[in-house]
């Protein structure tokens, strides 16, 4: 399935399951480009899924509702029998729902991570394969526009022969910890408090997987190394905001508060990767990319070329907007204005809605695989055994059982 | 030897073994400080020798010149008996140096890194216990100006309990490639032809290793892991720059571009060491420590603090000078001025010189001993073979032999 196409679809019938805190977004961009059809939403919570409705109903659209019913979704697949699915829901749920979308016909975007576990992961690539449906996690983050400047600028060489990347999330979300009943720490902080790894991935790491073209062709995912530092700061924080009785003060959290890992690719390339949901600091996904001939940066964006200025100092402000003059990606040309009118995490969240719709109706491979999105979200329960075993290197799966030697590298979409 | 003083000395007689690119800055700044004499300069080569005499000629010293023989420093050791020996010479010569200077009855002083290997690394430790002399690293970086007051912050409890660190030597140096009859680069190229891992640790990792107070009874080293990068820049420069039988046109080299390796200490906490000296980047030792109230990092200088402003952006520029002006380290409030006049790395190698006369001149004990020396340096080897078992974990030797949990923290020097 790496460079995978399914048959052109004239419009696109999309169905919602979840419309909480990222699947509203999800409705409300589809429901606004052209040849979607919402045609189902589903939730466990009614109020959400009214929500939705409403905020599609003046595009024409006409949805089925589901609710009320943790199956509810189930009879959604059968009944209205979708194109596409989008699955925002909590992670332990979205390798059944992957699952059951493709066994229903559907082509199956996943929130990420793709799944919780190596096992899972597993059953989405063979359900993949084996029905023939797309299955592509929605990681948004490649669809920056610095993301996609560094992309070009390392598809022209720009920075040479790469050698090493850094990729982090590195996001101060305490605050979660007050959702109990709803929101997305009801469940999140569930996973902090039972597991030790890097939790949250793939918005550092997918970028820099992209520009290392790793499963596709030039190189791919070998084996990485983790430690994760003592678990303090979610204790405190409860204890500091909420009374003794509160749940998350009768509880012990695991997960460290930060984990650092290094990925080494079959190249030997390296990779490192953070995450840190839980101490004060400023957010960052690091986002850097090192070659031969240079280093692109970002928090602040900032670029060092060997023969471009004095390297020694990185090109920031007025330097950088140059580079962006001159590297400007061609996607972001052609749809960046619009993507930033309509917003979503600056406009890199219509940007991946856009392209799945403009891939299914014209019958194109989608920018991201399902390999890709496995791998990238398998660096959680790797990290969670390498951290468990004190720092033990863990080998990757390889998703696509060597296929990834004779997939096209991600072109540069004009 | 963890807290251990010698006794004090009314007056320091200082010989130099090694005064290249690094020795003769020890020469020019200790003949510069009151109590010092400096009385004997040893050299392979004699200009270098008579250069460094020149020096320090104002001053009124008078030292024993030794030059022209690999051996020439034995003979000065017995012939001059200098309490202290300052050893700036190619990395394998550390050891054996330090180790004779102290069989002479001389606290032996040795630039970074302290030895090559762990078996040296550990006959300077039985050395400096059986003879009752210091040995200490010149680790400089730790009396920079802001190197000092993120440790007075540290102590202060501004982070609150200390989570992770990061440091890194990130400095292109190619151009010592060039070096091929003298100067640095004329051995310090062996080691990346030879050798692969973190080849230079202690600058970036000394800093942070002091604000965790590793090996100083709160904390100490557990074990690493680490992945080097391909090798790819040394050769391309080699290439771009000589002749095609030019020596390194003629060999491969064996150092991966960028090292970079994960600590974990005895508490659990992390350390990201990085290093590359090959690749167009600007420099950076990162210098990061990170705590449950804020993180403090260096390149450019940058804090972020709970409850001090918005700690979701970091406070730099005039920001950062109020911080500056609360914490200034009380060291450098005394000696910062004159040494940023005396100079060496903005005035970090003038206080260094300073705090170690200052010691044995009042018989206290020095700010790094033996065993910070050794387990900053063995980052070195233990990379190495972290690399070569591709990054599989490897122990830190317990050089205090388990008298770091008694050895007092690093005090905030009035």
């Amino acid at each position: 399935m790496g460079d995978f196409a399914a048959p052109r679809l004239d419009r696109v019938r999309v169905a919602l399951i979840g419309v909480g805190a990222r699947g509203i977004g999800h409705a409300l961009q589809l429901a606004a480009i052209d040849g979607v059809d919402v045609v189902a939403i589903c939730d466990l919570h009614q109020d959400l899924v009214r929500r939705a409705e409403q905020r599609v109903l003046a595009g024409g659209h006409r949805p089925k509702l589901y609710f009320g019913d943790e199956n509810a979704w189930r009879g959604m697949l059968l009944e209205v029998r979708p194109d596409a699915v989008f699955i925002s829901t909590p992670w332990h749920l979205h390798a059944p729902m992957g699952v059951a979308a493709m066994h229903s016909g559907a082509h199956a975007f996943i929130e990420v991570p793709m799944a919780v576990t190596l096992q899972e992961m597993w059953e989405l690539v063979d359900t993949s394969e084996e029905t023939g449906r797309h299955c592509m996690m929605l990681e948004n983050v490649p669809y920056g526009r610095e993301e996609l400047l560094y992309l070009n600028m390392v598809r022209q060489g720009v920075i040479g022969e790469l050698l090493h990347g850094e990729a982090a999330y590195i996001h101060d979300l305490r605050d979660q910890i007050g959702h109990v009943v709803r929101g997305p720490g009801s469940w999140r902080t569930e996973h902090s408090a039972r597991r030790n790894g890097n939790l949250y991935p793939t918005h550092g790491l997918g970028p820099v997987a992209q520009y290392m073209n790793l499963a596709r062709g030039d190189d791919t995912f070998g084996r990485l190394v983790s430690f994760s530092s003592p678990a303090k700061g979610r204790g405190l924080y409860a204890r500091a905001k909420f009374r003794p009785d509160f749940r998350w003060n009768r509880e012990t959290f695991t997960a460290g508060d930060m984990n650092t890992s290094i990925v080494k690719t079959a190249l030997g390339r390296t990779i490192l990767v953070q995450w840190d949901e839980t101490t004060p600091r400023p957010y960052t996904r690091l986002t850097l990319i090192q070659g031969t001939k240079g280093a692109l940066a970002r928090y602040p964006n900032r670029v060092a070329i060997e023969g471009v200025g004095d390297y020694h100092h990185w090109a920031q402000d007025d330097e950088w907007e140059r580079i962006v003059t001159r590297y400007e990606h061609p996607l972001y040309k052609r749809v960046g204005g619009l993507a930033e009118r309509m917003g979503g995490h600056g406009g890199m969240d219509f940007i991946l809605r856009f392209r799945i719709v403009e891939c299914l109706r014209q019958g194109l491979p989608l920018d991201q695989n399902v390999y890709e999105g496995c791998a990238w979200s398998a660096v959680t329960p790797l990290t969670e055994k390498s951290v468990q075993e004190d720092g033990a290197p863990q080998d990757f799966p390889d998703f696509t059982r060597g296929d990834w030697r004779t997939t096209r590298p991600l072109a540069v979409v004009a």
